[in-house]
């Protein structure tokens, strides 16, 4: 069960946007009260009305979920840089409510019929910045940044299994998550990377010729970017403005495989850039220039 | 139940890697054969080992699923392309046939006790190019590409209703699902582009200046990228990198706000390009140069 601390951190911090901002929480130390007909709380100094009223909110959101026969809800973990589903589990009202409180991924462990943190024994925990409820209200999204590998066995994420792979009797380098387009082909520009010593025969490919020449490389990432503005200034198609910004795209991923440099730190820096500072477009630069 | 169907489409199409390549494929037919201690095809050709061969494979892989006590899986079908979770629903044994067989997401409808292929109303489907099965095999990723929206509702998904903005009381413009990093910014983007129009007051922001002076927009776009690849030429550190790729990411999806593209409009592109030729650098750009 959740130690009930002073609800003081249930304020909100003023310019946070994403991280998700309820602090200490308890609901059976809620409805305990509430089943003596008033609410009393550790601090009653002057915020006590707001976080009474917030206390209320978190109370109207878990018995807005449809909780099933047992209680529990489907609960998924989702990377909120990359989009990659790190695991999934169920959660049960004191699991989300912990969750709320502490910003920690939590679940209803079924096996051990004990509330679960992920990370508790592993330390790699998932810090939830947003929790999403589907239409049915009995699926939820615990949208978080993971402290290191999710999955038990090491693996980034608890999803390396494909059958497509099994199906076909494929034999696979490495782990193959269920990586979506721009990790595929990031997963796809790293491998040919990594295998550029190695002897070949027969004309390379684009990336690895990319890779080994980096004049041709940055000339194409300048020619790219060039050809992606033409399709406004000479008011190309739409079409166009899409093949082009595959190509930037594509060209720069292969500049970022060089530098040893991962699309999710990219990601990371912009969420951080346009959406934890509070302030949107708070420095589109980091050169100083005034946004 | 599926219609057990001449087998022969189980063939594996060359040229296809991410599609996925089974075709019609009925478990029961397979037990019930089994239990008169011989398989039989519909057609006994030359590939009829081959086929055989795939049969059983499928037959493994839904044997290897840890079933619940109803006999079913979570199932979460998640956009191929963007990565955003579009819904979940639970699968049984049939389902997962069904979707192998078919191609479209198939869940098992736990109120009606029937297989529900999302889409078979809506003509929404979610047209599936791989299954991810998770660590304990109690967990299945259909990641697909949808038709159209997946929700009941008309929403791109069925997770937009944020726990962060009910406990907040932030009243939210449209939907705002439950979005990673980049599609936040683009939706951001997106949404100071609809207000271009509207009277404001005090500084416009750096977006706002780039969605109304497209010569600065374009000579941005051009900077950065040169940035980025300076950030090579002279061998800069690895954080210079990452920061200038978020700068040509920002200013490229302000153009593409310009020009109304979406990023998965040019995810979609890549894939194609990159995946489903099953040549991995076809072609980098369309524009005929050799790659």
């Amino acid at each position: 069960m959740v130690a009930f601390h002073c609800i003081q951190a249930l304020r909100f911090p003023s310019r946070t946007h994403v991280s998700f901002p309820i602090g200490d929480y308890n609901r059976d130390s809620v409805i305990m009260k509430k089943q003596r007909g008033h609410l009393v709380f550790a601090s009653a100094d002057k915020k006590s009305d707001k976080e009474l009223y917030l206390q209320s909110k978190v109370e109207t959101l878990l018995d807005s979920i449809k909780w099933d026969e047992k209680g529990l809800a489907v609960g998924i973990a989702q990377n909120i840089d990359t989009g990659a589903i790190l695991m999934q589990g169920f959660v049960n009202s004191d699991a989300l409510a912990t969750t709320i409180s502490s910003q920690k991924a939590t679940f209803y462990s079924r096996s051990r019929s004990a509330l679960w943190t992920k990370g508790e024994t592993s330390k790699n925990f998932i810090n939830v910045h947003d929790i999403f409820l589907d239409c049915d209200r009995d699926s939820i999204i615990y949208l978080g940044k993971p402290d290191g590998p999710t999955c038990h066995t090491g693996s980034e994420t608890c999803y390396y299994t494909s059958a497509l792979d099994f199906l076909e009797n494929k034999q696979v380098e490495g782990t193959k998550l269920a990586s979506t387009t721009l990790y595929s082909l990031e997963n796809t520009i790293t491998q040919r990377n990594a295998k550029l010593a190695l002897p070949q025969t027969g004309k390379p490919s684009w990336t690895k010729r990319l890779l080994l020449d980096h004049d041709l490389l940055c000339s194409k990432i300048r020619e790219e970017a060039d050809e992606l503005c033409r399709t406004l200034e000479e008011n190309e198609d739409n079409t166009r403005t899409v093949s082009e910004m595959g190509d930037v795209l594509y060209h720069a991923m292969v500049l970022m495989a060089v530098k040893g440099v991962k699309l999710e730190e990219v990601l990371e820096v912009l969420r951080k850039r346009f959406f934890q500072s509070g302030i949107e477009e708070k420095r589109s630069r980091s050169r100083g220039q005034a946004n």
